[in-house]
């Protein structure tokens, strides 16, 4: 097995992967800042950032393995769009958890619509392969063909 | 590297992965509405349905990463059955949290001797690989059936 | 696809995933004692274990997706090489955190500096792909050449 040929078929996923490492250093980074700030008072404004943080890292595997999966088993060009819009979700989320008053914080949840897209990209793949393997029948065309337009919906807010 | 011989290999670790994102999601679904009802004080109930929720979350990457590995190293079926075994652990963990009183709450391990079977499957892949390149002699087929008939012991309450 | 060829480009990775996984068992337990020590009460030991088990969880996603990225996308020596001495900075950051005092806990950041080497290597490892792609010259061999030396440096505290 090549190594180029393993990186082909997932360069853009680790590109995506990449940038919500940036993201998490840059979350990461403003709780070190609040915890440098307030080492022994727990303030509204070290709470928040905390809670948008923890919020986002709780979320974060769940991305990564529907994210992948969706790569791997249908195609990665759809995937890895979806992963680029749900880091644009997170980052909205998180500077609008920063900003909000503590008595409106936005929900625990965030990018729902994203990550069920990515779901389904999974379950499809899947259902290929089981048609492919008993059937003999591949689909794979017409699938990725819909995947790619389905996945421009995902930019109308 | 066609797309399907990639698939064939973890078609049943991608299923008990968008399992467990589904278990997350109604995990989250309950923290999100605790949240809703109660945005400005923090009740019992909602402390306990976030740390049931955050010790669930803290474990994930961990059971993730193990189950990929053995799945990957090993052979995939035991590894999916594993994993099947600590969604539905999991599930007891995380109802059975909600009902406690907060007096009594159980710990926060759970599902250990499914994550040391899976584990244990991980390192013999490794050993099975090492054997087979510097002595020549492939024990997969003797390990393989024995990992699947190991895997039948977990269902031992 | 033979089992074993796939085997042979991540073994290092699992390996030190495994490491990282019993290590992760350990911080668990130690969090898992404070619990049933005081079940009731939040002290300030419970406290800072459950604050420092939190912090190192936080990150093991990215860490985790940062390694096996370089690894698949360059190298896996370098990669695995950095993936121990991350783990190392871990256990003393833990048992620092411990140790410390409430007052004077380290930041909620550690091992900035290897994360870094990592996400370097995965960048190098996508820059080399595009330009085998599309200007045909392969520059593996330095590559691997100078990543190899380069992960020596991470020695150096």
């Amino acid at each position: 097995m090549d190594n180029n040929k393993v990186v082909e078929n997932i360069y853009l996923l680790v590109i995506v992967t990449l940038i919500s490492v940036l993201q998490n250093a840059f979350f990461a980074n403003k709780v070190e800042k609040e915890c440098k700030t307030n080492n022994t008072q727990h303030t509204s404004a070290f709470e928040r950032v905390t809670c948008a943080n923890r919020n986002c890292m709780d979320l974060y595997p769940t991305f990564l393995a529907v994210m992948w999966c969706a790569g791997l088993c249908l195609s990665q060009a759809p995937a890895a769009f979806a992963g680029i819009i749900y880091l644009v979700v997170r980052q909205k989320y998180f500077v609008g958890y920063l900003g909000q008053t503590s008595q409106s914080t936005p929900g625990y949840l965030f990018g729902k619509r994203i990550l069920s897209f990515l779901f389904l990209m999974c379950i499809v793949g899947i259902l290929n392969y089981l048609l492919t393997r008993y059937f003999g029948s591949n689909y794979k065309e017409y699938v990725d063909l819909f995947t790619n337009a389905a996945s421009a919906l995902l930019l109308i807010p």
